[in-house]
């Protein structure tokens, strides 16, 4: 970007992340702001690898992202070989993005290395299989995995999340040779986007509906919030040549039932099979 | 950042991650990788409002983060009465930068919005009680989080996370109003960092024991890995006046047991009367 770039540019983002003028002007605007704003998910790579030290530099920048109490309780495998993705991308319901991209990134909630700090040193970790902590495993590699979304994006690559790696817990765990106690959160599609496959900005929720100030609100400024999203994410997928379907209907069509869950209805019954204590 | 930014600046960056040398070089350097790689907790905030128009904008940044299936399932509370910023420091254990900061957010998991959107549209949401719900708004809010958190460093604010907000989640709940269906991830207490007090880049684990190749692995070089961090992190604390202790005792502490947990031994629980189900 070498345009200057001012508070103006800020608004003009933020309109095309919401489709309504009613958001307050940004105090100031910078590049990260810009980067973060215009995030949109790509599917569609072209067939070469990342430059050398790129992979090692988003996961310094997601390795700095914070960490409950620094326990760093998370890790990530890295999948390059073509077979092995191609194996993972039929477990995530053959997405063919993951066949597709450069690196196919795993984000693992890891607890077996405190578990196997405390046997060497001798000591206990008895709070390893409680919920609290399997919630700790989760959170640290998201926040992890969002700052290497960001960090990739500085550097020209773009990515998918795959929450399928939910989909076939105990097969990916095999795929990947995970120990007890380590479990794959989701899976992260990373490349050089395809410049000819254009992508767009999906709209958002507008900010009463999310953003609420001193104690939890609903009502009708929620429900306009709702509406307005219904309408314009209709016009979203219009314009990508999507099917035509407004917001609530898509969402509540995933949440319908287990039927509708991808095989995630047994997370929990995956988890004890994997070691994953939820006391 | 006035100065030309290059690939060498990025080397400086990461060594000041990790205290080692043996990292590749970046392929290419700019403001946002230095942004995510100085990354520290701040707990020292000046008494001043945030600019206007900072909030929003940083809200917008955090909307902008990928959510699973677009089913936006979190929200998130901004606390600036005095009162209720001292509640909720109280709830987390007295913590005084929840009662200094300029605002204090509370990150949810909202799975109440889809909820009312099926009883509005008469239809079902038979998916809403399963662990995978629950972890599906965990990670929305901390991948929403993270965005946020960068947005806010791009202004010069600075921020801490705080997980104690899971140590009383009932009382939390009830002071923010939360409907059922709703839990509060961890909170965030944000602010201008104050500048008398120096904060340090604190070093983490050597990737060998973070990123995997096509495999999980363990062995010499994560052990190493973890011995490098553990003198790294000794350094660290005397540097920074903080008591004199390596990371594996500090982070097997932590973990010992229920005890150890600040009452969040109880979650399972406490989700349990906030009507958060774990199908």
């Amino acid at each position: 970007m070498n345009k200057p770039i001012g508070a103006r540019d800020g608004a003009a983002a933020i309109y095309a992340r919401y489709r309504r003028e009613d958001l307050p002007m940004p105090p100031e605007w910078n590049e990260t702001l810009e980067l973060i704003l215009a995030h949109r998910s790509y599917r569609n790579f072209l067939p070469q690898k990342l430059p050398s030290g790129a992979l090692e530099t988003i996961i310094a920048a997601a390795q700095s992202a914070s960490t409950s109490s620094n326990l760093q309780v998370w890790s990530v495998v890295a999948v390059e070989d073509q077979e092995r993705k191609n194996r993972l991308a039929e477990l995530a319901g053959g997405q063919q993005h993951v066949r597709d991209c450069a690196v196919f990134l795993i984000w693992l909630s890891d607890l077996s290395r405190l578990e196997r700090l405390a046997e060497i040193n001798k000591r206990e970790a008895l709070a390893l299989p409680y919920l609290e902590l399997f919630l700790t495993g989760a959170v640290d590699a998201a926040l992890a995995a969002q700052n290497a979304v960001v960090a990739l994006e500085s550097l020209g690559l773009g990515s998918v999340y795959i929450g399928a790696m939910r989909n076939h817990p105990e097969e990916v765990a095999k795929e990947l040779n995970l120990p007890p106690n380590v479990f794959a959160v989701f899976g992260m599609a990373v490349g050089a986007p395809d410049p000819t496959v254009p992508t767009g900005v999906k709209p958002r929720l507008g900010q009463a509906a999310v953003l609420h100030r001193e104690q939890y609100q609903w009502g009708e400024a929620q429900l306009e919030a709702v509406a307005t999203l219904d309408a314009k994410f209709r016009d979203f997928q219009k314009e990508q040549g999507l099917p035509e379907q407004g917001w609530v209907r898509q969402v509540l069509s995933r949440v319908r039932g287990p039927d509708a869950m991808s095989g995630r209805a047994r997370l929990r019954e995956a988890l004890e099979a994997l070691g994953v204590g939820l006391k």
